[in-house]
């Protein structure tokens, strides 16, 4: 079996609003981050399977004769699936030899795309296909911004394009393409196994942001993605403080614990921040953007980030980035689990570009990283090369 | 009429928790802090009433032949009292000089020396007596560290107890000595009218804490003392940064207004901020005071700073002072209005002298006043000279 190539992008995410208290029961917002994982699948006919990951140094591939065991174990099709193959996994994972215990990142990415692609292509009487699979992203690992879930996001959309389970959306004429409502679910529904493999127990709200952009809403295990929201431009900053998000979300426990009654309100001040978010941006949609917009926004981005430091998740770090970023009237919140990690910096529409190449240096000048981005743009999108960076379409050709 | 010499004082006020919370139905608590306002009623036989006041340069005296035309129109007695007499108060402040306009820090402290003086001595048939009354305070004026009140207070007690209408509770070998609890109302009551006058309309907390000492939850306008409470060792900060209490007030308001849902709960958490550490105070009384107790003031003061500061009434120079202190492991918040203003810093009892030098100096090198206290002592007392130090004993003699 022969395929075109394809290029697809996923989008990162960050949380505007509601990291920490979404695990007691309050709504959070997830944003998709303009900082996008971009994957290349190329048809080949050197009857090898690859998968080339520059950003994590792997680069592999197997022979099509060797992968062929694998393939009549697969049952499922290409339907919306909620549970993994453990038998898959399994035999999968002492294929590559990592039977036992914790893989790291590369182990982790090289088992995610022999699964999917196997489930992709195993389950019918037709031969396995011949390609390679090469992915470029813009996103930190393992800084909570949902780089795996980009990368399980591109491996669905191109393996299920691929395979044919959904149609590939790009007109001739147009640089990038959105499935429909129907196949973003079944993509979506291929990450989240990806993600599973990955991470053991996953929200699901990483691959849905992949998947649908924009913002999604979610309480209690629901996610709902939301209509319309504004595109917001941001810096995204990465202290690079190593933080783990267990240690975090358990000294949080430990504080509402110790001091219930005054911790109970603030989660309930956190979950009417997220509220009050989502109606400033939908307004944001429906009527002209005023000032006013951005200063709510602002104001509470500025709350948000104490109330963080009440829950015990700022760090020095963070209070630098808030400080140096206030001094050029730019506010700032960290993203995700806190201790350290990212935080998001909102732009205004009228920041001219001399103040955010300053405060990017000031804050480079502290040893962090930082990009200037966006918030809210499109979820995964199918690709004609002539839109894919140039940069990005070289690192994708060179394997 | 003479009478005898008399050394009494009264400390400050510093709001612990629940500042601007209180103003919309919330608990406060309020403490003494140890810098004090002392006074000296001196007996002379001048035929004249002095007042010196060499912190705002106020020297003054009259002669009694003067004072007794105001002398009949007091009717009321040395009896509790929760009303003004505006007829003596207009004549007063006509023969002062002040009948019209805003009166200086100067006018109304002369304004209600003589009030209360008249009001103390002019009710019966007796003569007015010849005497001197001097005070000397350690509290910064209009700091919000309740010095009026602190003065009030000390007037209330000297002059109640040299015109017989209260005991002089000293005995012949002691160093200080407390009224029992209806002469301090009495004194209350009557520091309660001192505060009228400089202030219009009073909360009744700075004249309370004055003469009761300790700490007072305040609720709703009802001011309750607690029983007992821990002496605590404290840096006060003044980073004599000019702020409006009105401005900040309506600050507060706005914000509430703007974000109800998000504001409601803040002001529920310091609510519960109060109870906590009333909670927290109460067992070091009660059980032996552990390390403990102590982190979990210094928590809910840190908790505290972040919620005043979502309340909008934050300022650089508190951010700073917080960032300094916590540098030394020290735990800091603002008390009273904010925006500038005071701060209290509590100290630990292993906290060694080293380390309190060390960051006084630090926070004098950013031209704030800083002063090692303590909050939680005693409030009015009368005084032995020799109880007195001796620097306040020279200034107190030498007019």
């Amino acid at each position: 079996m022969q395929v075109g190539d394809i290029y697809v992008s996923a989008p990162g995410k960050a949380i505007l609003h509601g990291e920490h208290a979404v695990v007691h029961g309050k709504v959070a917002l997830a944003v998709s981050l303009n900082l996008r994982s971009y994957l290349r699948l190329e048809a080949t006919s050197t009857g090898t399977v690859g998968v080339n990951l520059p950003n994590i140094d792997t680069f592999l591939h197997w022979n099509l004769s060797e992968l062929k065991q694998f393939a009549p174990s697969v049952t499922g099709g290409t339907g919306q699936v909620k549970l993994l193959d453990p038998d898959l996994l399994r035999r999968l994972r002492e294929y590559v030899g990592v039977a036992n215990g914790n893989l790291n990142t590369s182990q982790m990415a090289t088992l995610t795309f022999l699964y999917l692609y196997l489930s992709a292509f195993g389950s019918g009487a037709r031969e396995l296909p011949s390609l390679t699979v090469s992915v470029w992203s813009e996103l930190p690992t393992g800084a909570g911004l949902g780089s795996s879930a980009a990368y399980t996001v591109c491996l669905a959309a191109a393996l299920l394009c691929a395979s044919g389970a959904i149609s590939s959306p790009l007109k001739e004429w147009e640089h990038t393409a959105r499935w429909c409502q129907e196949e973003l679910e079944l993509i979506n529904s291929w990450a989240f196994q990806g993600e599973m493999i990955i991470h053991g127990n996953p929200s699901g709200v990483d691959n849905a942001v992949g998947t649908w952009g924009g913002m999604l809403r979610f309480l209690a295990g629901k996610i709902i993605p939301l209509s319309r929201v504004p595109l917001l431009r941001i810096l995204l900053t990465n202290t690079k403080v190593p933080r783990s998000t267990k240690v975090l979300v358990s000294r949080v426990k430990d504080k509402i614990n110790k001091f219930p009654s005054v911790m109970a309100p603030v989660l309930d001040s956190v979950d009417a921040i997220s509220c009050t978010c989502e109606k400033v941006l939908s307004e944001m949609t429906s009527e002209p953007i005023t000032g006013e917009h951005y200063n709510a926004l602002e104001e509470l981005i500025d709350i948000n980030q104490h109330h963080l430091n009440v829950m015990g998740v700022g760090h020095p770090a963070l209070d630098t980035l808030c400080r140096i970023t206030l001094t050029k009237g730019l506010h700032s919140k960290l993203t995700g689990a806190g201790g350290g990690g990212c935080g998001i910096t909102l732009l205004r529409p009228e920041t001219g570009s001399a103040v955010v190449q300053a405060t990017v240096q000031d804050l480079k000048d502290c040893g962090f990283d930082c990009w200037e981005t966006s918030i809210g743009g499109p979820g995964v999108q199918q690709h004609a090369p002539v839109s894919v960076k140039e940069e990005i379409l070289e690192v994708l050709s060179r394997y």
